[in-house]
C-alpha cells in the first residue's frame, strides 16, 4: 500500500514506495546518482535500496553520523568526492539517512554546480515528519544550527517504514517530539490520541505521519519562505535549538527531539505565562513529555550562554527573542517576544520537575 | 542621467544612480547594511558610497582581493563576521566591488540563515558587464572556477560609472572582453563599432554597456537556469576558464578577461574549423583581440591539464567538451562538441600568432 501527499512542487510517497521511486527515474533519466549515506545507512538501508533500484551508475559516498558532522567541512568532503567521480548538472544526488544527510546533503546538492537535482530518502522518524517538507536546507556554522543554508525542493520523498525497523528506541521518541509538536500547535483531537499512548514499540507511525505530514504542508504552503505563519512550526524550537547546542558540546548529546521535547515544556511555560495556557494543559503536557524522554537537567550555568544562543538565532530581529506560543492547546500565536528573566524563569520551572538527587550547580 | 534595464525580478540602474539607492532602501527598511568591500573599493569607492547612501546602521567587512580569494575559506570569515555582528534575516548586504565581490557577496547573502536581501554595485567594467545580469552566484572550488554556488537574484543593481575613473588601464581590458564577446554571439554592427575603437581611455563605456546588457537580458531571461540557449554566453569560456586557472596558480595570474580573450581566439579557430566560420572573420578577430590584449604564450606542457580542467566544467554532461561557437560574427550555436585533438590544435593556432622570441617548451 502506498499514501502519496502531493505539494506544490513534489510528492511524498509513503509505504510501497520502489516502483514509484523507479519510475522517477525513468523520466528523469540522470546521468548518475550519487547516494549520500552514513555508516548506519550504508549498513542497515543502502541494501534495500540498491536491490530495489534500477539503475546502473551508482557512486556511493559515505560520512559519518552526527549532527557534529553537519558543517561545511563535510561539505568539502562530498562536493570533492563529487567533483573527482566528475558528477555533472544531470546527476541525482539521493540522501538516504536522517535529518543530517538530508539537510547537508540537499544543501550540497543546491550548490554543486549551482544546483542538482535531489530526491530525499528519510529514514529516521524524525527526518520522516520534519524533514519531508519545506525545502529547509542547510549546516550548523560557529555552533548555531542551520545558520547556513538555502531554500529548494526535492524532486521527490520516500518514505519507506521499513527503514524505522532497525532504528534504536532512542531516534523513535526523538522523531515522535515533532508528531507531539503538531498535535499540539495545530490538532487537538491528535493531542488526546497521542496521549493514550503507552509503548511507542506498538505504534504503527504511518497513521501519525500522515496527518502530521499534512499539518505541516498546510503551514509551510502558506509561507514557503518562513515570513511569517510557518514560525508556528518554531513551537518548542526557540529553546530547543539552543538546548541541543549546548548539549551538543557536553560528553552526553542530546538527540533533537529530546532537546526539542525541554523547549516545549519551557516553551509551554511561557504560554502559560503569556498567553494564559491553562495551568493543567501545561501540566498535562509536561507529565506527558517527561514520562516518554529522559529526565536532563540544564545547569544553571548554562543559563546565560542559552540565551545568548537565542539571540543569535535566525529567527530573531535585533534583539528580541521571538517564539511561538499555544493557547489553547491545538492553537498556535507567533510572534510572542519574550524578556530573558522570563525565558530563566521557565528554564527553572522545566528543572524543578526533574527528581533532583545532586543539585548541578 | 539615470538608464534603466528591467528584468523580470529587479532593475539594473546605469547612471546617477544614488537617488535610486536611496529610494529602496527606504521601501525596504533593513535592519542593518553589510557592505562587503576589498582594499581596494574600500579607498577608492566606499567613500563615495557611504557619502551618498542615507542610512545609519552599516557595517563593513573587508575582504583581500583577488580571485584566489573567491573560495569557502573566505565566504568562511564572512558568514562568521556576519554571526558576530548578529546580521539578521532583515538585513540588506551590499556588494561593493567587483565579480569577485558579487559572486561571493551574493553567495554568503543567498546562504546566510538560508538567504537575506542583497543589492550589486559593481564597480568594473567586468562586473557591470558580466555580472550584472543571470543571478549566477557562488565561489571556486578545488580549482574549477564557480563550481559551487547558486542562482539567485539580488533585489537592484546600481552601475556608478565614476567607479570606473579609478580603474587601472588593465581591468577595463578585461572587462572589455566581455563586450566584445556579446558584439560576436548576437550583434555584427556592435562589432563594426568596436574595431574602430583605438583608444579605450577615450571610450565612453555606457554607450557599449547598455546594450550589452540588453544582450544578454534577451539571453538570460530565455533560459534563467542554463538549461540551453544561455550556454550562448559561454563562447569563449570553455578555453578561457581552463586558461584563467591555469594561470591563477603562476607568477603571472590573468585577469578574467584576459583570459576570455585567448579563449575567444581558440573557440574562433574551432567556430572556423568545424562550423565554416570564414577564415577572415577569424583573422579579423585574433588581429583585434592581440591588438588590445598582452600577448601571453600558453606553454604546450600545459595543454592536457587544460583538456582535463575543461572537461570538469560543469557545463559538460559527461566526458564530451561542450561549446558555443559562431558562424557568422553575430550568430552563435550551443551545443557544439569537439575532440581534444581539436581543442589542442586551437591552442597551437593561437601560440603561433604571438612572436615568439623564445620557444617555452
Amino acid at each position: 500500500m502506498i499514501q502519496t501527499i502531493s505539494l506544490q512542487n513534489y510528492t511524498i510517497h509513503i509505504g510501497a514506495i520502489w516502483q514509484q521511486w523507479n519510475a522517477l527515474l525513468h523520466s528523469l533519466q540522470p546521468s548518475k546518482i550519487v547516494v549520500l549515506v552514513d555508516e548506519n545507512t550504508r549498513k542497515y538501508c543502502l541494501p534495500m535500496f540498491s536491490e530495489n533500484t534500477n539503475f546502473e551508475h551508482f557512486f556511493v559516498i559515505e560520512i559519518p553520523s552526527g549532527e557534529q558532522h553537519k558543517n561545511i567541512d563535510t561539505c568539502q568532503i562530498i562536493w570533492s568526492k563529487m567533483m573527482d567521480a566528475n558528477v555533472d548538472r544531470k546527476a541525482l544526488m539521493v540522501n538516504l539517512g536522517g535529518g543530517v544527510i538530508g539537510d547537508m546533503g540537499g544543501f550540497c546538492a543546491s550548490t554543486f554546480k549551482r544546483g542538482i537535482d535531489f530526491v530525499q530518502f528519510p529514514t529516521t522518524l524524525l527526518s520522516q515528519v520534519d524533514a519531508s517538507i519545506g525545502g529547509k536546507l542547510g549546516i550548523d556554522f560557529q555552533e548555531v544550527k542551520n545558520s547556513i543554508g538555502v531554500f529548494a525542493n526535492p524532486k521527490a520523498v520516500f518514505i519507506e517504514p521499513h527503514f524505522l525497523d532497525t532504528l534504536p528506541a532512542r531516534e523513535i521518541r526523538s522523531g515522535f517530539a515533532e508528531i507531539i509538536k503538531h498535535s499540539l500547535i495545530y490538532d487537538a483531537q491528535q493531542w488526546q490520541q497521542i496521549q493514550a499512548i503507552t509503548d511507542l514499540q506498538q505504534v504503527d507511525w504511518t497513521h501519525f505521519l500522515v496527518p502530521s505530514l499534512r499539518i505541516k504542508q498546510q503551514i509551510v504552503e502558506a509561507d514557503p519562505y518562513e515570513k511569517g505563519l510557518r514560525k508556528a512550526l518554531n513551537f518548542g524550537h526557540t529553546v530547543g535549538h539552543a538546548v541541543e547546542s549546548y548539549f551538543l558540546q557536553s560528553e552526553r548529546p542530546l538527540l533533537h527531539g529530546e532537546a526539542i521535547a525541554i523547549g516545549m515544556i519551557s516553551e509551554a511555560y511561557l504560554s502559560y505565562k503569556k498567553l494564559g495556557l491553562a495551568y493543567i494543559e501545561l501540566e498535562h503536557i509536561s507529565q506527558f513529555l517527561l514520562r516518554i524522554y529522559d529526565e536532563v537537567i540544564i545547569p544553571n550555568i548554562a543559563f546565560s550562554w542559552l540565551i545568548e544562543m537565542m539571540k543569535k538565532d535566525k529567527k530573531n530581529e535585533q534583539d528580541l527573542i521571538n517564539f511561538s506560543l499555544i493557547h489553547p492547546i491545538g492553537k498556535v500565536h507567533i510572534n510572542q517576544t519574550s524578556h530573558w528573566v522570563e525565558i530563566i524563569e521557565s528554564l527553572h520551572f522545566y528543572n524543578e520537575l526533574i527528581p533532583q538527587t545532586i543539585i548541578t550547580n
